[in-house]
């Protein structure tokens, strides 16, 4: 009656594990700033509820295991925006984002194949992969560098033969870091040189900040039977719990193979699929006020962040997060006296402590992740909060 | 850029493969009986529809990985019918009973480790278990029998020191296998001796007919502990588009570590979460009419293969399905003849060929299942259609 080894050997998500002592926390009627989950405040748009309140079908019948058909449709014209052409067999509707990795994982890795993924990585990122038997090969970055991966002789420096894949998240999570073109290309020849696939999670495509050109994997012809691009609803259109995502390859025989895994697990869920395609056919000027919102958190959290002493970190380019080293050695043990101890005004913070974003032992124990996904004024408070958690810390004889 | 071995092994979903073809001969006017997929035509509760529709929040949050908790509470009122005192971290939504077979799997099975499975086995169960590397022990049983497994003497004839579990659909897909009091008995003593968990499948447990008991493994105090209960809206309450489901356990050691893998994947729909809630406090003497109606249809499906002339199959207790052996070599080879040559009226029918629902290389390649999920009327043409067309196939040379 043992679990198995995968199982054991996986951790409890490092954003999500303090839920339950928050939850007291809130019980006592303190505040607490989330800034610990990429959960958007931003209202999930009209058309999602209203098509989804207009489905008027009797039966809520299994859809097709690929999908919904408009959903697909929708899907590919919203990819023409970037100069992609697909057919409804390279889109697989996936629960989620996160449904779509653990498709792919399982469809590419045999027991011990490694993946390559700069470290620090978006923590679920292990657990996918664990769960597929496969073993995370990190690129390890640096705060004073802004996280920065794409550099060819560093990615040489774990390739083996066993590595089967490269795994990037553009714009990043838990960086904020952003890929230019140079940058694409560098990891596009390094994936053909190496015979490897290249998976793109770019669920935060649309946040790319000061002017910066959305992009996509997809835009590269020369790897494009080597590329699985990963979509969601749930970032760009603040829709976190319509868990509605893809998996988009333009390597039919791939797909073939991914879609016995697919089939076996029936469908998504019809409702969240007629919601989702509603918010793929809005205007791509939606996002522009979005973006521009987004923009203005990151600043504001920013600046705020460079005012505590001590935290090193460069202004991210993309996505909702920024990650930092602190002026403290354990990030985790500070999280749990903000949460245990400190108050001010009876309100507190939480974010992400960022070891277990880290495959190499004893990294990222000083470092941190926050989601700006709150206002801009709860964000500067937030944050504010960190800094005189951090004093108060201090004070209290902790290093 | 190979794929992985374990997505090589798998199979087309024999339910689904079909569809592409079926989609064409709709295409071109021609009716199908749909028999071949457990899709039921009973209405979703309005109860259903109105939570939904009622849902007023303005951000579509992420919920948390255990579930709503009000849909929790919802479930452990429903297994209080069964004399079952759950509490919330017992009881793991998930993405409809699907998603909830694949997390068991991940987080019981090491490669190689086995699984007793009665043949035909749901065919999708194939797939899962190979998602975590596992290896399907088939209990062979025949139509003849009407496909009874709960023989101690067969049980013991698979079991090796590799065997992690036994895995139990009761009542049965594709069998309509119903287990008595007795034969639960006989498995869990099974289980005990051999210190087996059992994953017991119960997604059907409402549809015992002809008096027969309602019943659930978590019935049984001595094996509490290496119990797994999947549950599901879709087949109880006609919301198979809906993807909920549930993992019940009260193993609480067990919870802890399959709730790594579910938190990696974040949550479940928050809408159909809402939906899923207002039917599970629904009164069960909802049930009433609608097993008066499957029970209908089981008589009258029954009746008229009974009619056929070389079929052999058992009156089956519960679930919506009847499985049976054709008097044709190939049922495979007979529904494409189905769906390309034969039509009488300008309709034909579709079932599932069960030789993917066996293990054991060369069974079953004259065996279907048909699930009983249309009107009476619809299910005798249907049937009607399967003797038209077998004396057609037949009349045409085929053996």
């Amino acid at each position: 009656m043992r679990v198995s080894d995968r199982v054991l050997a996986m951790q409890n998500s490092p954003i999500r594990k303090f839920n339950p002592i928050a939850a007291e926390v809130k019980a006592q009627g303190t505040k607490i700033y989330h800034l610990n989950i990429g959960q958007p405040d931003i209202e999930t748009p009209s058309v999602f509820w209203e098509a989804v309140k207009g489905f008027d079908q009797k039966v809520l019948a299994y859809a097709d295991s690929y999908g919904l058909p408009e959903l697909q449709d929708a899907i590919i014209d919203y990819f023409k925006r970037f100069d992609m052409n697909l057919k409804r067999n390279h889109v697989l509707i996936t629960n989620g984002g996160s449904e779509a990795l653990t498709l792919v994982f399982l469809s590419l890795l045999n027991p011990g194949d490694e993946v390559i993924v700069a470290e620090p990585y978006y923590t679920n990122y292990l657990t996918f992969i664990q769960a597929a038997d496969g073993v995370v090969k990190p690129v390890t970055t640096y705060a004073e560098e802004g996280y920065k991966y794409a550099i060819k002789e560093r990615l040489e420096k774990v390739v083996t033969d066993k590595t089967k894949m490269i795994s990037i998240v553009n714009p990043g999570n838990p960086t904020g870091c952003i890929l230019s073109r140079e940058d694409m290309k560098v990891i596009c020849d390094f994936a053909k040189e190496h015979d490897l696939w290249i998976l793109a999670d770019e669920v935060y495509r649309e946040f790319a900040y000061d002017g910066r050109e959305m992009t996509s994997f997809g835009q590269y012809p020369d790897v494009e039977d080597r590329v699985i691009i990963i979509d969601s609803v749930s970032k760009r259109y603040s829709a976190c719990g319509a868990r509605v995502g893809c998996l988009v390859c333009k390597n039919e025989e791939y797909m073939a193979e991914v879609m016995k895994i697919a089939m076996g697990r029936l469908c998504v869920p019809t409702l969240d699929m007629v919601g989702a395609t509603a918010m793929y056919k809005m205007d791509p000027s939606f996002f522009n006020e979005v973006k521009k919102e987004y923009e203005h958190r990151r600043d504001v959290t920013y600046d705020a962040l460079k005012k505590i002493p001590g935290v090193v970190c460069e202004k991210p380019g993309g996505a909702f997060y920024i990650a930092c080293k602190l002026p403290v050695e354990n990030a985790e043990d500070l999280l749990m006296f903000l949460l245990k101890e400190f108050r001010d005004n009876n309100e507190t913070v939480m974010y992400a402590p960022m070891e277990g974003f880290y495959a190499t032992p004893g990294l990222g124990k000083n470092e941190l992740r926050i989601a700006y996904i709150l206002n801009a004024d709860d964000m500067k408070r937030g944050v504010e909060l960190l800094g005189k958690g951090i004093e108060a810390y201090k004070a209290a004889g902790h290093k």
